[in-house]
């Protein structure tokens, strides 16, 4: 066993074994029992008190797993290894993604707790290989959306800029989140990957290590400045803060030039920032930016600006990247339908509804949303539509651009009361219309009804 | 902007642009000003009360990240793009890293907040560009590590299994933890790709849905238990979890197997493993495991086997990949050295040493751990050790089995009263030998005594 990493099957495109061990399992037996039939899964968010709502994000990247899901010969090879059955290995080797139907909310929809973000009907070997991924994949992008879009609310239209790369769980994951923490709340990034990938905006302009380079901070900043006219944010707390802002203003004052700004980094920030406005306000350079940055959360922010402190923008890490006071979204993918039988499984609070579903969302937006079965007739303005029939691809391709303007306008339907802290006590739920509440309890009464023996 | 992603420069196998926009231009102004002297930078963990220690990992990635971190064409055509000046282009076009020098612990070795866990000594704009990707990859593979040590010695040689590919913030990350959790806590893994990638052993039965698949439980048993007579861990809570062990218990008897055991993945999982161990035992079946799953942490797991629960196994999933009790581990990469000259950052608790460290560690073991300049006479018996000089690799290959063989011992080095809850209630930290606290003074008095006057 070494470490020979980056090479093998995730390099081959095929991600067949990005699964768990029990999905195959349940597989070969599928397979063994002819259970080939029809089965719908529901990918949704369990509630949890720390989020009142969530961003929706990563459907599109569910549509690209359906197009690289597949065992090639060597993801073919560990299944023999791991004593897979020759027959359901031929089947899967076989096996194409192209019957079976997706729904799903646009990206950068607004959800609730229960509220289907996805749905996959699909025969029921495919549909339950590709759980493992799927709720990888939407799980992360809605985490960090999500925590975007209240970073967003609570700044009320001051710069945000993303400096999680560091603190990301892995180097994709820092590239994906900056995508994320853009569409959700208009983050700028650090990232240069990122930017190059997508085109985000980057920003970014020194480190202490910088300063600590030069026998003096004077020094550094002149020679920062001098090569960073455009872009001269200095970082002036290394040594002392207040110090430093003086000396960022004394020596772009020697240069003739207007510092961008200064970044604030440690220390009480709501009152240095007072100090540092009034310092550079006394030297004329009212358009010198103060930037804030170390460890905020939207908590912080919010008590900052509230308390009144001159910031015109925020750097976010860790809070928003790793999503620090919720960073594992609750989200599942269960099977609601199977061979046209809607299913449910009903151990306590995880219980679950059964049936295809669809969510109804009223004029006066998402605090009326009603959640019942996709065939109701009601249904037909739901949020969830067809993105993906039989191989072919039914929806736009992934436009960042078109869905942070989606998001943007679907917090503006949020209830004011959802917006900022302090949140809901209590995580908002759809309502259950009748008509699924009618086939719950009939779904429940044959569960428990048929064998009451046991 | 679309939506085009996994191609370009992540595919080019080149690493250049994942760094933060910060690192390329305080490396443009360095160039400019020909600041190309040797500096080293420390990476270590600032103190955080939920971590009392900390097993290192990610050493490998960051020697891997030494050859892949180059500028190709793609990468200087993003440069030129973002306004990065032309001979600065030509320069880093033209960057090797190997002129400089890794010092490192080992994968595996437990250390504390403070020490250094790697130290990089390089031309300054080089050592500078690695910052972001060095803390990305060490910091991940720590913080899960380290969480996997956690439970290991929570659960005293009991089963211990990843469930967590799902919830991981990303698909190569859920990989790369499996990796972790393998070396840090001897975990098996859901995790398919990751058996396949790393030889770790991998394990899984069936879901919930498996069992609703089927109009009943007995019948989805039956089949599961026929199809994989070896692998017949039965998952019971789909309906009511005593009835499902009864129902497990019976259909094995019919099928005349010993089922290999059964799953509890919600309720009041202590008292119903009392129970279902009482029925198995009574059953005869003295050999099937008890396995536990759902939400676990290291807290719940001590308190549930503290509680005398007859608990053979744990799945672990969010609380272990996410490091969800702490998933930002608070690494930091500073610069501790110029040009031969030791520097510091004395900004209140963010303040860092200065200059080029090891860790004394005596005989006792870690919790006797000194600070001291790595030039110092004593510091020949360091953790820390050269791993890379000038382009040349001074260790093994990684070896998973190596170091989590290592992990083990490291762990049975530690203070009990650090091992298990409740925890240490300060984050234990080394002492500051008296060469480096002078060393500090002496750094502190000329950062504050050369410039007074601001």
């Amino acid at each position: 066993m070494t470490g020979h990493r980056r090479e093998g099957s995730a390099a081959t495109g095929n991600l067949g074994l990005c699964t768990d061990l029990y999905e195959l399992r349940m597989v070969e037996s599928y397979l063994k029992q002819d259970m080939r039939a029809s089965a719908t899964f529901s990918l949704f968010i369990r509630p949890a008190v720390v989020r009142p709502w969530y961003v929706a994000l990563g459907i599109e990247r569910a549509l690209e797993l359906l197009s690289s899901f597949r065992f090639g010969p060597e993801e073919l090879e560990e299944l023999e290894r791991i004593g897979v059955d020759r027959h359901v290995r031929d089947e899967l080797g076989a096996m194409e993604i192209d019957t079976g139907e997706v729904w799903a909310v646009p990206d950068g929809t607004v959800v609730l707790a229960q509220e289907p973000l996805l749905e996959i009907t699909a025969p029921l070997p495919v549909a339950q290989l590709l759980e493992t991924a799927v709720m990888n994949l939407v799980g992360y992008a809605t985490l960090v959306a999500t925590k975007a879009a209240r970073f967003a609310l609570v700044a009320g239209g001051r710069q945000l800029a993303d400096f999680g790369f560091r603190r990301a769980h892995g180097l994709e994951t820092g590239i994906e989140a900056a995508l994320a923490a853009y569409v959700g709340g208009g983050f700028a990034t650090s990232n240069v990957e990122a930017g190059r990938r997508f085109g985000i905006p980057t920003t970014g302009t020194m480190a202490h290590s910088y300063v600590q380079a030069f026998t003096d901070e004077r020094e550094a900043f002149r020679s920062f400045a001098s090569d960073h006219p455009e872009q001269s944010v200095l970082l002036v707390d290394t040594y002392d803060t207040v110090q430093g802002v003086r000396r960022a203003i004394e020596v772009c004052d020697e240069l003739g030039l207007e510092p961008r700004g200064v970044r604030l980094d440690s220390g009480d920030v709501g009152s240095l920032a007072v100090e540092a406005r009034r310092l550079l306000d006394e030297a004329g350079l009212t358009h010198s930016l103060v930037i804030v940055s170390g460890g905020l959360d939207e908590y912080a922010i919010h008590e900052l600006l509230e308390g009144g402190a001159p910031i015109d923008g925020f750097g976010v890490g860790t809070s928003l990247t790793v999503s620090e006071d919720h960073p594992g979204l609750d989200i599942v993918y269960k099977l609601v339908e199977y061979d046209q039988r809607p299913v449910a499984k009903f151990s306590g609070v995880k219980s679950i509804f059964p049936g295809r579903k669809q969510v109804l969302r009223p004029e006066e937006g998402v605090a009326g949303d009603v959640l019942e079965p996709r065939d109701h007739p009601a249904a037909g303005r739901g949020l969830l539509r067809p993105v993906w029939r039989d191989g072919e691809r039914l929806v736009e391709p992934f436009d960042a651009e078109a869905i942070r303007a989606r998001v943007r306008s679907e917090l503006e339907g949020l209830p004011r009361s959802w917006r900022t802290p302090p949140y809901p006590e209590q995580a908002p739920l759809p309502t259950v219309g009748p008509e699924l509440d009618a086939l719950t309890e009939r779904v429940r009464r044959d569960a428990f009804g048929t064998d009451t023996d046991g």
